[in-house]
């Protein structure tokens, strides 16, 4: 999450399209859903409205009379920190209008959520987003229901749904891109508990990654475990004593992260001039106060929020769309990855750069 | 916040009242805010349906016709980890019954809050939560509302004003009280930010219940640095280098007590054996993957969250009550502070039973 100061409405529909680098024109006709836009430009504006804060005097235009102003926000289990920021991102993209949250949270219970979807569609909700717990997709509610839903994190089981999740399969890539960027070639991949579909999918990126270089993951691609900083170090451990070489330790999320560099001071391994580790989700309070700072993928879950709200809020005015977005990500170096090689010696020779060497 | 299942509506008021220990009638009276219920009685029938999650249908037949069933929960800060667990605890005690939360973010922006009051007050809700980011005091809202505010975490400067707050001055208090208990005396006390009420109530707890033994804080009462690992790494090794001699490190904060950890492990002080270290929040994520697992203070959010969401619906109700609640916490013993004390050997004779010792 960052620390960039939100506009309250000063934003103007010129000031989005300059930045989606569209005419004012193209701008008004995405915003309004109208089908000559192409989907990629659609989304360009979308992104940029998101990124200004900019909700629209053309969608309130577009919502009927009928409207009550107000759209549910279903949340599976509140109690989970993945789902802060989406929660964030949504309310804030709302608030900017004049649309507000009707918050209900389920609890991860089925029964429960029947009964909060209910209470909310009694209260006339125009819209419906849907926040799961995890990215494993999840049963559809829609069939049935008067009022558009779109998911988000959790991705609906219905290729007819609309659904925004993060792309744990870039991550993976981008993750793996980012080790090679620092001349390791030797990775080693210390995922979570293997029913998340997060823990799948990042390793199947960093192993596609790998392949297009004739690499394949130093372990294997089986180090599953449970998310938390004692398997890290367990793991890691383990990888230490079976004696096999690596340069670099991915690791499925930060905690994960933390424990295996707790384990490589133990081990007397210097981070990152013997190894570099890297995590997922950057937990800013795990990544900047770790020993070195811990350089991680950033899963933008705030923008995922807000891009799904100005989806329903499209959705509303009429607009249809289906399918699972995949939201960017992006890699946040910090020392623990070192710096740039700048000689190409095969993961041996790079300049690491300032960085805490574990004795501070 | 614990694991407890929640009911979901078959709760009646005669299991509130068998909880309370209370009759059938002085539950009903309770929970319909009649004057002839001592106070003390009164919250504990309503902590006993925060308990059981139960809302009473008289206090829906209280509300008079003009109501929407809507709540406004004003949030200064969502991106703040201390206002979910609050946020869950009211939505899951408004939730239970007929009443949904309407949900707005000020993002720590007072101009934005008004904003968002107004926007809350157009969609014609029943009552106000306003839940703070600190529990630092903050400005009043209520002047010329015309429906109920309730603040929680930080507290209205006006005393007219009905306020829930967790008890940081009690927690400092138990927090030593657990430490006295385990055989230790020359406790020194690593704080966060002195401009935090929460720095300032927990660590004049702890010398007030300290002052009652003769005993005086190791270090003296002003070790204020920045919230995190870094400090509690940097205060701990400050204090080992410089000589004085201490049995335990209470520090200000879960993160803080991480550092802490981390720091006197480097040092080669065994803990608990050379130092208890115990921390405030049983953050359960830093708290139990600790080496060794950490003691917390846990401060009951969630249950603070309810009594306020209660609180309101009584207000909302008729009933009126002003002044600041402080909620109860307890300590949350883990191996960090070892176990306790048999024999009186004045802090250095301890049981420290089963405990991790740092080789894991």
């Amino acid at each position: 999450m960052d620390g960039r100061k939100r506009g309250t409405g000063a934003t103007t529909l010129t000031d989005v399209a300059q930045l989606a680098g569209v005419s004012l024109a193209t701008a008004s006709k995405a915003m309004n859903g109208v089908s000559q836009v192409r989907a990629e430009t659609r989304q360009r504006v979308l992104d940029a409205a998101a990124t200004l804060s900019f909700t629209p005097n053309p969608f309130a235009k577009a919502l009927n009379s009928a409207t009550t102003g107000t759209i549910g926000m279903l949340t599976q289990d509140l109690d989970n920190r993945f789902v802060l920021p989406v929660l964030l991102g949504a309310e804030d993209a709302f608030g900017a209008g004049s649309t507000s949250v009707l918050l209900a949270d389920a609890r991860s219970d089925s029964i429960r959520e029947r009964h909060q979807l209910g209470m909310l569609l009694a209260k006339r909700v125009d819209g419906l987003l849907v926040v799961g717990r995890t990215t494993n997709p999840r049963a559809s509610l829609t069939a049935g229901l008067k009022v558009p839903v779109v998911y988000v994190y959790a991705p609906s089981d219905d290729p007819a749904d609309l659904s925004f999740t993060p792309d744990n399969f870039d991550a993976g890539r981008q993750a793996v891109d980012h080790l090679l960027s620092r001349g390791r070639r030797r990775i080693a991949f210390i995922n979570g508990d293997p029913s998340y579909s997060a823990a799948q999918d990042r390793v199947a990126g960093a192993t596609s990654r790998l392949a297009e270089e004739g690499l394949s993951l130093v372990g294997g691609a089986d180090l599953f475990g449970p998310w938390g900083e004692r398997w890290g170090r367990r793991c890691t451990e383990s990888l230490v004593e079976s004696g096999v070489q690596f340069d670099a330790l991915l690791c499925g999320s930060d905690q994960l992260a933390r424990g295996a560099l707790d384990q490589l001071r133990e081990s007397r391994r210097s981070v990152p001039d013997d190894v570099a580790v890297m995590g997922f989700d950057n937990w800013d309070l795990l990544a900047e106060e770790a020993r070195p700072p811990l350089t991680s993928v950033e899963m933008n879950l705030e923008q995922l929020g807000r891009s799904a709200a100005l989806e329903l809020v499209a959705a509303i005015g009429g607009t249809t769309a289906r399918g699972v977005r995949r939201g960017a990500v992006r890699v946040v170096p910090r020392e623990s990855t070192g710096s740039w090689l700048h000689t190409d010696g095969g993961g041996t020779s790079a300049d690491t750069g300032t960085r805490e060497t574990g004795t501070s």
